[in-house]
């Protein structure tokens, strides 16, 4: 039996819905519609029960959902009043009792909305139902996922050739990002991160106003949104020749990235994977340094499933994509991280980001 | 007493706390937290209380939230587990039994995560406490909007030399936002909309690959983010000489505009300044044709309160800021859409918006 590839997904999280008892699951996360039915709109509702899929929005997405949700098994209906169409959907004898939703994502304000018009029927939190299924990216997927990571990559060289003492973040942010909608993306995939000298030490440090200058760290953590599909990559560059220091902390990143890369196959635990990075920083005498997880799924969302840090239950699986970004960042001194996307493949991973990597790779 | 803003923000909350008899207010959406502190960094929570103002954010943001957040009454707390610190402040002893969340904004699954923690005491849902005081905006918000309003100006100038036939909707898109970005906005406010021909008929007609063609009308409704603070504007331009339907339904369109602008005062409700607009609609003929709302409050979103449609309880009240955006769409033929931001003042209104308005109007 052959699927398509929206068919097979709703596949898959129809057996995680048998799994939890539901008879029914609402679905209001937006990407989560999307990644069921290919809308790229910003507004609708979906119904998943064991045999169909209920895609409903209103009347300025007519046009749009007409041409961008199909299938056999899908029922598109345009709507007015789509929590009152849900209701009249699941309250009817051919759907069961057990109704789920999406606690992440249904405000508590609609979730009273929905729930009193569902008499009684139970209305049941069921996190990470789809999102679970999102973690595993099919074909599609990972072509979409390429050709946003092919933009962030020309996005990087760029910036190698921008970043220059006397250079402002923000200003260096801005024609990388210029470029990225010129490549035909949506626009960078988050608030682009150029941290130089000491604000290199902030794990989150979006382009400002500071003046890059000579001998400082830079640490630039970008991604693209093409598509609908995100990615998301880290260099640290250093403007001219590295202390000691600077290239001491550099290696030990470095070393530690590529340890836990090497621990990436079907079956290893994420948070193995985060421990031999960790291992690593720990044993060099920087531990107290790193204090953000390994790295997270990518795809229709920036952080999406698997999460790689010490605390995380997810098991590595085939067509998974991760990064891989550990760090180190001295407060008041600077920091260092690199981060790479990673394909989780039958015996092992494939590297899909591409940047050229080195503390002195300035041209 | 003299108050600063930030306090006089609080008090308007407190005096709406005190109406729904909350011992305390839990605020968890981000721009309510800017509002009341000026915080602008992406995650925090807040806790009102009648005498205290409790800031809570992660160590990614110590040192911003100290540049930032500063007020007598006010209590910065940087810490990893914020739920926990939460609970620890509201289940003490000087806190009362009733404490609001905003239902609007918090999950279900946190909804459940901070109500297990507040024992005997009750957690409210209290929608639209903060919201509503921001409706009203002061002197330091008025002049933030007006240089968004700037900035916006500024970009239909452009638009009136970009848009021309044989040039595509997202190409003209890009060129406007690059100019936003170098005014030295965050960027547009919302997607962009330049829809040309048929397409202008969609409301919400986002630019797109389609090529502009001569004697089409073409909708442009754009936004700009600058400081926090959005701006919203649409003009309808056509690419040469207007057929008499083209004209007959642009002036109709903005005569309802200044119909409804003229009934703007103190005092006046809503639901009248939207009438105004419908039924010069409706008497011209195009009633069924004009299917959203007048318009919209605009602040730190772009959609916020008051919101003037046909069912709106809203009252106008000196210094909201509102659009008026009476439009026509005629499916498969085109449409029209005229908006303006207005500022109520002491004894009417004040246009903020200035781009130049006609139809034929292209440079």
């Amino acid at each position: 039996m052959s699927f398509k590839p929206k068919e097979r997904r709703a596949a898959k999280a129809r057996v995680a819905m048998a799994k939890a008892k539901l008879d029914a699951l609402l679905v209001t996360d937006i990407k989560n519609i999307r990644y069921l039915t290919g809308f790229t709109g910003s507004s609708a509702y979906l119904v998943l029960t064991p045999s169909r899929v209920y895609f409903l929005t209103d009347s300025r997405y007519a046009a749009q959902s007409g041409a961008e949700v199909k299938g056999a098994d899908i029922e598109v209906r345009i709507c007015a009043k789509a929590v009152e169409e849900i209701h009249g959907i699941l309250t009817g004898p051919r759907v069961g009792d057990r109704i789920g939703f999406e606690p992440d994502n249904l405000t508590y304000e609609a979730y009273l909305r929905f729930k009193k018009g569902f008499g009684n029927k139970r209305f049941i939190p069921s996190g990470g139902i789809i999102k679970t299924a999102r973690a595993v990216k099919d074909a599609i997927e990972l072509t979409a996922i390429k050709d946003s990571v092919g933009a962030l990559d020309a996005g990087f060289e760029a910036a190698r050739g921008l970043i220059a003492p006397g250079r402002k973040e923000s200003d260096v942010a801005f024609e990388i990002e210029v470029g990225f909608k010129k490549a035909g993306a949506d626009g960078p995939a988050f608030d682009t991160i150029i941290a130089s000298g000491p604000r290199s030490a902030l794990p989150h440090g979006k382009a400002g106003q500071r003046k890059m200058r000579k001998g400082e760290l830079v640490v630039v953590d970008m991604g693209v949104l093409l598509n609908g599909y995100n990615s998301d990559e880290t260099r640290t560059y250093c403007l001219g020749r590295p202390t000691r220091r600077q290239r001491n902390i550099y290696d030990t990143v470095a070393a530690a990235q590529e340890a836990a890369i090497k621990a990436i196959r079907p079956g290893a635990t994420a948070k193995d994977v985060d421990a031999a990075a960790r291992a690593y920083i720990t044993d060099a005498g920087y531990g107290e340094y790193f204090g953000h997880g390994t790295g997270h799924g990518v795809g229709l969302d920036v952080h999406e499933r698997p999460v790689l840090s010490p605390h995380s239950k997810d098991i590595l699986t085939q067509g998974m994509v991760v990064t891989v970004e550990p760090g180190i960042y001295i407060p008041g001194w600077g920091g260092v991280r690199i981060e790479d996307m990673v394909l989780v493949t039958a015996d092992g991973f494939e590297a899909l980001t591409n940047a050229a990597k080195g503390l002195e790779d300035l041209r």
